[in-house]
Parts: structure tokens; C-alpha cells; sequence
């Protein structure tokens, strides 16, 4: 694989040899959009009105999905498996939402998606000075407390009406910058329309990720406020044309994570631990799932949306994985560090810095994954017993000393989530914390204090099965009576995940405590001082890493080269029947068989672009030059899994459905 | 982790200072045994009668462990772990005897294990001027050929008597010596004594590679001939008494497979491609045969051994997974392979070679890995239907142009393991094919050759349930019929598992070709250059990396410190009862718990050696300096996994369950 990181963009004088600039690549924020390179590679950019009027109707979905509003009252494309989690919670054994897709008749059937918020930035303010202050002097804990404290402070006062706003502080360049987002945001989402799940998911694990491609993966949600629809004159246009050959793209979306401005030593514990543990804990949890819902067709619909998570996270992270071990690409990623190490200011390593905490994380990365955050992970049930042990706790407190997801500004969103309905399957739910508490004995050992404390002399199966029997969480009611019920509510409760969330929370606290200490505070000040170094040596005309904030990617409709064969830069309609074999996940959906004679089969279905993109990016509104949509991004081909790390212009493509 | 590598033994002035010598390590072979360097550093050494003695008693399982004589009248000392699958295959449901324990009243019954066969070396041959002499000049798959030839050819003609006696040729030094061990075999091997499973694996997979421990890991087998059993008056002295702290000890036995000889690029191969693989697909495999077996009591019992053997493995690769990611570990370990370098005669590069050949293989090893075996790894079933369809083709061909496996030295034990009865469980065989196929569509993608061959319009789990049901392998008559029928009766069966490995043949001989060219070919030839000048820097002082041959390791009984605390050398039976939970895997076996009175909780039950071993080693005898059997080596402790690529003395236990 070629590839070109972010800083031999910069670099290109030293490593020019060994990568090929490539132009389109970059997830920029809509404050820097590099306007005038776009026009030097495509001889057009968009002015600021056009970049002002896409930004108005870019919309992040708090799931973890991009979505754009498409019409005037509160219409919004996004992707259906964006929606996934929401069709199952509202999904019955009667009516299967996910199989048989969702189309009501008229608005009033649309249903509110649980959990679900949208957001629409409304500013951006630099705050790098203010937060960088409060650090100045500092190290360790006392750094991290510090920025929290101040973070919280600004989130608060900048936001007066926490019902209709959010205000959130972003670290962009991993610390070179503070800015604080400010949000319209939308809590009532209802689901409009979605294609069966087959037909969205045409070809299902083993397509993912892959290219050609014959998916509907698209949906639509609609705002809601004060039970009516809300009013979005400033909404995309909707163009149902297919695509051309080469025209320009944009991708406008909130990617979620990469890491091109890690350090080697950061790669390293990727590719040594983090990724290996992650992909080995998830297969087995992906086994024990496919296993347990093959038992009968209620397990099967329930545990769906959760095995395709899985899925999705593995592909992703395996992905990751192999680039991390393609000698080529780490080699190039090797240089660059080495290049910027050569400009950086004699005498300070933040490099090494970062090296150190990483060497320290080494030591208890197995508590900070299995004990610090318990089974939040694979237990709905005990995620909300933290968060009302956290809660009633944190809420005692002034807003600058809590822990993030309490402070006054994130209050509402954790609220929210605690206490919308949704369905909690027991036998789910006890498949996870035996799962997780099995794992737990076998990484920390069976004589670990912390292994001795959750089982006593319980075995992981039947500590699972005592802690669902028990709880009455699943209850949104008694969730609401303990959140509203704060401290006092807590301590007198006798339901068993309460009482774990309780028994695990100070252990909890102490770890993070050590890994704000011993890694987040060395590394946001190492981090920093790279990102200044990075800042003097090539200016700010880059972009920072993806942090789930929305960002802006140009590029163009354009097939690869695949092992010396090129792939066309779209399928059409009548692919799906050829690629048809009768048997999952390579059926047709009943509804879309029953239309196939009404099909028209020349019609472009997917296509894809060189834009940059990552996971989070899913459901963002692929525009053309007059900033119409022409499809909804919903994957990245095969290639684009290494761009967690770095692009390649020449094999990493955006896959989208076609608003054709 | 500190350790010490075979080759800084030799090279100890090059990086003494980073690595200091470890007198314990060697799995030396009985016709190189060191004793010189033994007396130096304990005082005392075995005499040529005591190594003739203890190699007459010395058994090899060919399931895959280490035994010995114990009786006059052919009682073999092995472990439970390695007797399991026996007691697996004669288990029902009405009488389990994995759960129960074997405790025969009467010889008479004792019961033939399906497929074991025990193994004693008779003479060791040096024919490495034979075997290396006839690939002089050649490369590729032609070295490969010449060899397989010159090989099949040594093994029939040194063996006149099939029925009694084994010819295997055995490569050592990576193809720096070639040596022919002659073996009397027995194969009526009946179990005659075996401990409940709880007893034997108390505290499970947790407690499993760990140390202190608490389990009866021994059983008993005893060897027939003609109905009768075989008397043994070279059998070892049994001394039932404690260990004491710092005694010298031995353990005679197999070692399955070191890789202390490879190279930098062969170990980046194996941490970054084969061992994570490994570990993600045995880690889902797992998770569904957990998840499967959770449904009934009959499929916990069937599935017992298959997901032993699993867990097993799986912790083993995880320690040689992280050994290869510790850096101090593998810094040693590249400066050993950079002294030999520098020493190596100029103008040749064996190491570049293997790098060269490890390249091209990460071009197949997907297909390698999953088309080339077929599911075999995963259903019996397709086991036998492959060796019935390559048996009746390699055996019309004459002797020297077989495939391994199908010479006339290797057909006796392929036909016994073949014909010998044993149950097969359809639930099984579906879950292990499913897996498989869906993972071979996974990894090489729905559109590849070999997948769209392979399933058709069929999912992995129809494909699987077709296969199974359909297929009468299960019976030995319909196995032993088409065996004796040979290419005619393969050519008409109907049975879909043959149809399957007829169908696959042609692509795994092709993909078994491509490996003889490029990778067996030129590491054959590249291995035997280093060997050479390994032997030409440090003489022949070193052992060979471990091959399931005999071997002879010695050490001494010692406990050692993990993270500043020291760990006794030996535990004892009353500390079962202080672990001991109630819930499984620490719950105590019922005829345990009932005679809790009569154990003397004081005698030692388990201790630890310093003794070099590894996987194969299992069952292995551990003798003290007058031969005579003071346990049975059923474990290494954790650092002892890192064992595969260096032994680090101060670290790597043996773990002995007690004569006493």
C-alpha cells in the first residue's frame, strides 16, 4: 500500500521520493477550509457562502453517525445502518422493523429513535489561550484536572440555554488547539423511512468495507420539537442525478477518530497491544454471539444490531491492524516523525515524553480495560448502574471538579440516554457479563484483587445470571426514581447492578486517577509541545486529526486499480441480481424481489470518491460543486481502513449510495 | 522479561553483558548429551548407562505427548490432559469418564484408546550426508522433492518389520543434520488409570500455564500386544516421595516445536501475521463452541475436549504473542542473530533468503492457510474423507513420489487413525465447517476462486449442514470399505464430504506446490547454510530446536520471583481445599471432596523445575539423579510460553505433578 501521511504534505522536500503528494487528501475543519489548494488541484473551490450555507444543514448525530437536513421541515438523510439501533429497540418478535423495513403512511407514525440527538454547529470560537493557561506550570493529574475544570467552566458559561444548545470544547492537534463548538441541538428524532435491512445490507459482513457494492444503506430521520416537525429553511438540495466520472465531490461529516499525528511509540502500543487485545476479545465475543443467536429466531433479531456492531468494529480495527504491520506504510510514517524531530527545538523530547507513557500505560492497561469502565461495555443493565452512581455522586459537586459526561454542559445528553425506553434483552445481557468477567479472570488471573472482589466464589456464568435476575433496570421508571432520587435513592438500593457499579467505582476512580497521572497529562503536554513544533516548522495550512466534530473533504468520483485490474467507479441496479445467491446475507429482501420487474436496471447504485473519510463519517451528504446532494457516504473500501493512520490518494475510496 | 537464547551461549562474550548464561537451558538430544558442561555446573552428570537406561523407557504418544515405562508389565506414566480425548471417545452419556475418572477393577477392563499409538527409540542414525547429498545443486520445489524422495526411501528400507517398528527421518537444525530414529511401537495402547477431570484440571483454563497449582494432572495407559500386555522390564523406577528444594532433575521427553533457530524475518512473520491470526480465529471459534456448548449437558461433555485443547493452545500462542512484542526479549535476540552474521562466510545471504521467502508467502498465506486443509483442523469428518481420497491416489504411486503422510513408513499410523473407531458429534462438525467457511469467505473475500468453488449459492451454515448430515464417515466399516477400495470406490461415492476433498484437491496440491517452491525450497536450502555456520562459529555444543523427538533436559527443583515475590517450589495438597470456590473451575470433584478426611493435606502435590521444555512435552517423566520417578511434568508456568523462541532460567518453570 502507498500512502502520504499529513506532514509529508509539509515534508514533501525530504520523503518526496518515496511518497506521491496526494491532493485530495484532508478532513478539514469548515474555520480552514484550504481553498486555495483545492483551486490549484481542481482550477474551482467554494467560496464562503457556499462552505456557511452546507455547514447550516450538516448535522451530527450523537449515535455516532453524520446526517444532513434534506428538506424544509426537519427531513434528514442519513444511513440506515445509522438507524439500525433504533429500528431494533422499536422492533418487536410481531413487527420486525429491521426485516421488514419502515415506511408509515403519514407523519404521525413516525417514531422517536431512543437516545438519538441531532446537532447542527452553530460557531466556533478559539479558546486555545484559555485552556492552554489554566495547564501552564503544570504535569500530571494536576494538568488534566486543570483543563477539565476549565473545559467545563467555558462549556457552562457559553451555553445559556442547555435545552436548545450544546456547548462542547474540542482538542484539535491533539492539544495545539482548544475550540469551542457551539450546537443547535435536537433531541426529539423520529425515524421517517428505512429499506429492509437486507436490502440496505445486500451482502452483509463479508461486503462490508468492500467494493463493488449493492446497498440502499440510507434512511431518514426527522426533527422534532414541541411534538411538531422543525421548521429547516436552511436544508441541502436533493438532486437525484447519478454521478459523473471525475466531477468533484465533497463529503461534509464528523469522522470519528484517526491517529496520523500519533508517534511511533503510540503506533506501537496499537500494534502491539491495543489492536491485537481488541480484535482477539472481540472474536470471541462475535463467537459467542453468532453461536447463542443461532439457538432461535428471537435471540437472532435481538442480538443483531449488536453482532453487526461487532462486525463492523473488527473489519475496521483488522484493517488498522494490517497497515500497522505493512513494513511500507510504518516506514514512510517513520520518516516524517523523524523529519519534524530534526526541525523540533534542541532539548525538549516530547517524543520521548510520550514513549515513557506509553511504557507506564504497559503496566496497567489490563485493569484500566477490564476493571475501570466493568461491563459497560457489554451490559446496558450496569451502564446505566454507573451512570447513576456516577450521577447521584458527581452532581454533589461544583461543575469544574466532576468527571466529563457530568458537568453541567454534558449533563443533559447522559440524561437523556439514561432514561429514553428501550428494550434490554436478558439473555444479552447475561452472554456479556459473562463474557467480560471471564476475560477479566483470565488477563489479571484468578488470584487479581480486583478478579477476587467482582466473583468471590461465584463462577462468571452465575454472577451473570444473579446480576440480570436481579436488577429491575431495564425499567426506564425505576431509572428516572434513582436518577431523580440522586445519593440517598442510591445508597438504599438493593438492586445487584447497583450495587456492583458501587463496589467497582472507587477502584474505577483510582485508575483513571493513575491514568491521568501517568499517561493523559504527560501525553497532552508532549502532545502540545509537537503540535507547536509541527505549527513552526510547517505553518497551519494542515488539518488536525478526526475527533467527532464536523469537518469538510474534497475530492472526486473515481475508481482504483485493484492488483493491476481497475475497478469501475460504480455498480448499477441490476448488479444486485447477479450477485444474488438466494442464501444470507447474499438474499434479496422480500419488497425489493417482489419490485424487481419495476427496477430499472441501468440505474447507478453505488459509486465512490477518493474523499478522505473514517468511521462517523457514515450518513454524511455527498455534495457536487453547486452543493447538492447526489448520495449519502456509508463506507470506505477495504484500502481506507489504514486511513486511521494515513491516506493514500491512489487505493483509498469513500463508497456511497447514489441519490439516484 | 530477561532471557537467554541457544546462540548467546556460544556468543556469550559478544552480549554477555546483556544476556547472562543460563546453565539449564537445552532440550538436548540422547546422543549429545552435555554432560561435561552438567558436571561443571552441578558437580555430577549422568553416565552413558544412565542414558541408556532412561531412553529404554522412554514413550512418545502420537497424540501428541511424552510417557514412560512404569511396570514390568508395560504400565505407561502420562498425564490426564493426555489422555482426555481417550476418556472423551469411550465416554456416553449415561457413563462419562472424563467427569468420573477410570478405576478398572481388572486388567480385562482396560480400554483400547481410539488412534493413540506409543513410540520407544531403538537407534538414532546420522544420515545427514545421505539426505543433504541428494538436494546438493538443487532449489525450489526440486530441493523439496529430492528431499521427500531421499527421505521415504531411508524410512522404508531401515524398517523391515512395519507391523513392530517406525522409521522417521528427523530434520534438526533446521536442516543442519538429518537423523533416522528407529522406534518399537505399540499400538493397542488401553487406558488402565485416570483421575476425575476436576481433579486433574482443578482451576480450569484460569489456572492453566500457572502457578501455584493444585492438580492431579497423572493417568495411566498400559501397552498391549496381541491381546496381552507387553511386558516392559526396562520400565523407570517409581519413587513415591516429595522433591526437595535445589535436587538436580531430568525430564526425558518430546518437545513439540521451538523456533529458537529462526530468524528476524521468520519471527516478524509469526508476530505479525500468523500468531495474531491464530489467536483471532481460535478466539471466535471458542466463543462459539462456549456459547454452543452453554445449551445442553451432552454437548458440554462433546464438546469438552475440543475447547480444552483450544484454550489451551490459545494460551500458549499469547505467550509466544507477547514474548515476540516484549522488546528487551527480542533486542537479545536480534543481536545473537547479528553476531552469527558477522561471523558467516561473505557473499552469501541465507538470512535474506528466508527474508525473501517469508515475502512471497505473506503473498498466499491466506490460501495456505485456509484452502490447503480444507476444514480438516475443524471436522473429523473431512479428515478422514481427505486422507481416504489422497490415500487412494498416493498409494498408486511407488513410495518415493508420495506426499508425506502416504509413504510406506507413514501409511501404518495414517490407516490406524484413519480406521480406529471413535464418536463423532454432527453438532460438532456443523459448528467447526460453518466456522471455517465463513472465515475462508471472510479473510479471502465472496469473490474469490476458491470460495465461489466451495459454497456456491450455499451460506457457510447450509453448506455445513448438508456436508454433515449427509456424509456416513462417522462409521469405521464405511471408512476401513472405501479405504480398502481405494481409487475405485473414492471415484464412485456419493458421500459429499469425499465429493468435497476431491473437489479441493487439485488446489491444495497446487497451493502445496507453490509453498515447496517458494518457501520450503529456499528455507530449506537458506536454514542449512546457517546451521553450517553456526556449527562452523560455536562447534556442535547447541541443541536442535524442538521436533516431537526425544530429548533430554536438566535442571533442578526451584521456586522463583515474580515482581519481587518469591513463589515456593512446591504446593500441597490441603492448599486445594483453600482454593477451592464451590463454582466451576474451582469446584472440588466429588470423589475428592468425599475423602477429604483421608488426604494428608501436608504432602507436597505440585512443584516447579527449572527444567527446558515446551508443548509435548506433556506426560513427560521427571527423574531424580538416580533415574527414578519423582512426577510427571504436565505444564510450563507462564514465562515458560515465551519458551518457544528463548528460555530465560530465571523465569521459565516446569510444572510437576508429584509422585508423592
Amino acid at each position: 500500500m502507498r500512502f502520504k501521511t499529513l506532514l509529508a504534505a509539509g515534508a514533501i522536500a525530504c520523503v518526496a521520493a518515496a511518497v506521491p503528494a496526494s491532493a485530495d487528501e484532508g478532513m478539514w475543519t469548515f474555520d480552514a477550509f484550504p481553498a486555495a489548494r483545492m483551486k490549484a488541484d481542481y482550477g474551482w473551490a467554494p467560496d464562503q457562502a457556499w462552505l456557511d450555507r452546507t455547514r447550516a444543514a450538516a448535522v451530527r448525530l450523537t449515535g455516532g453517525c453524520s446526517a444532513s437536513f434534506v428538506s424544509g421541515e426537519g427531513l434528514i438523510l442519513t444511513n440506515h445502518h445509522c438507524v439500525a439501533s433504533c429500528l431494533s429497540n422499536l422492533s418487536t418478535a410481531q413487527n420486525d422493523l429491521l426485516a421488514n423495513g419502515f415506511n408509515p403512511a403519514t407523519r404521525a407514525q413516525e417514531r422517536t429513535c431512543p437516545g438519538q440527538q441531532a446537532e447542527l454547529v452553530t460557531s466556533i470560537r478559539d479558546v486555545t489561550g484559555d485552556v492552554k493557561g489554566v495547564m501552564a506550570g503544570l504535569s500530571g493529574a494536576a494538568l488534566v484536572k486543570a483543563r477539565d475544570a476549565r473545559i467545563a467552566e467555558i462549556e457552562k458559561s457559553s451555553c445559556t440555554d442547555p435545552a436548545t444548545t450544546r456547548c462542547q470544547v474540542v482538542t484539535l492537534f491533539g492539544g495545539g488547539q482548544y475550540k469551542l463548538y457551539t450546537y443547535r441541538k435536537y433531541s426529539d428524532i423520529r425515524i421517517a423511512w428505512a429499506p429492509e435491512a437486507q436490502m440496505a445490507f445486500f451482502g452483509g459482513d463479508p461486503d462490508n468495507f468492500n467494493f463493488p457494492r449493492y446497498a440502499m444503506d440510507g434512511a431518514f430521520l426527522r426533527a422534532y420539537e414541541g411534538g411538531k416537525p422543525v421548521m429547516t429553511p436552511q436544508h441541502l438540495v436533493w438532486s437525484p442525478r447519478a454521478p459523473k466520472d471525475g466531477e468533484a465531490t465533497f463529503v461534509v461529516g464528523n469522522p470519528g477518530t484517526t491517529r496520523r499525528l500519533d508517534t511511533e511509540a503510540q503506533r506501537a502500543y496499537r500494534r502491539e497491544i491495543s489492536l491485537p487485545m481488541s480484535l482477539i476479545l472481540m472474536s470471541e465475543y462475535r463467537g459467542r454471539l453468532i453461536a447463542a443467536m443461532g439457538e432461535d429466531k428471537d435471540k437472532l433479531r435481538e442480538g443483531e444490531d449488536e453482532l453487526s456492531g461487532v462486525e463492523n468494529s473488527f473489519k475496521a480495527q483488522m484493517g488498522q491492524f494490517r497497515s500497522l504491520n505493512d513494513a511500507q506504510f510504518t516506514a514512510a510514517m517513520r520518516e516524517t516523525e523523524m523529519a519534524l524531530k530534526g526541525k523540533a527545538a534542541p532539548g525538549v523530547d516530547p517524543w520521548g515524553s510520550i514513549a515513557a507513557a506509553d511504557a507506564a500505560y504497559r503496566q496497567f492497561y489490563l485493569e484500566d480495560s477490564f476493571v475501570k469502565g466493568g461491563p459497560a461495555g457489554y451490559s446496558t443493565l450496569f451502564g446505566y448502574a454507573r451512570t447513576l452512581v456516577r450521577g447521584a455522586a458527581e452532581r454533589g459537586k461544583p461543575n469544574a471538579e466532576r468527571l466529563p459526561g457530568y458537568t453541567d454542559s454534558a449533563l443533559p445528553l447522559t440524561e437523556k440516554r439514561l432514561i429514553d425506553p428501550r428494550p434490554v434483552y436478558p439473555w444479552l445481557e447475561e452472554l456479556g457479563i459473562a463474557f467480560w468477567s471471564s476475560k477479566m479472570r483470565e488477563y489479571l488471573g484468578a488470584d487479581n484483587g480486583d478478579v477476587k472482589m467482582l466473583l468471590g466464589k461465584e463462577s462468571p456464568e452465575n454472577l451473570a445470571k444473579r446480576l440480570v435476575a436481579g436488577s429491575t433496570l431495564a425499567d426506564p421508571a425505576v431509572r428516572k426514581a434513582l436518577w431523580e432520587g440522586g445519593a440517598d435513592a442510591i445508597a438504599k438500593s438493593d438492586d445487584p447492578m447497583i450495587k456492583l457499579a458501587l463496589a467497582m467505582d472507587a477502584r474505577s476512580r483510582e485508575i483513571q486517577k493513575r491514568y491521568d497521572a501517568e499517561v493523559d497529562g504527560p501525553i497532552t503536554a508532549a502532545k502540545a509541545q509537537i503540535a507547536d513544533a509541527r505549527f513552526a516548522a510547517y505553518g497551519e495550512a494542515n488539518y488536525p486529526d478526526a475527533t467527532f466534530t464536523l469537518r469538510i473533504s474534497y475530492g472526486k468520483v473515481q475508481g482504483w486499480t485493484e492488483r493491476g485490474n481497475a475497478v469501475p467507479f460504480a455498480t448499477y441496479m441490476g448488479g444486485t441480481f447477479d450477485r444474488a445467491t438466494g442464501d444470507f446475507p447474499y438474499n434479496l429482501s422480500p419488497a425489493f424481489a417482489a419490485a424487481a420487474s419495476k427496477i430499472d436496471r441501468s440505474i447507478i447504485y453505488n459509486f465512490v470518491t477518493t474523499n478522505d473519510i473514517i468511521g462517523g463519517n457514515s450518513g454524511s451528504p455527498v455534495l457536487d460543486k453547486d452543493g447538492h446532494v447526489i448520495g449519502a457516504a456509508f463506507d470506505g473500501n477495504i484500502h481506507s481502513l489504514g486511513g486511521a493512520f494515513g491516506y493514500d490518494g491512489m487505493l483509498n475510496r469513500t463508497v456511497v449510495v447514489s441519490s439516484a
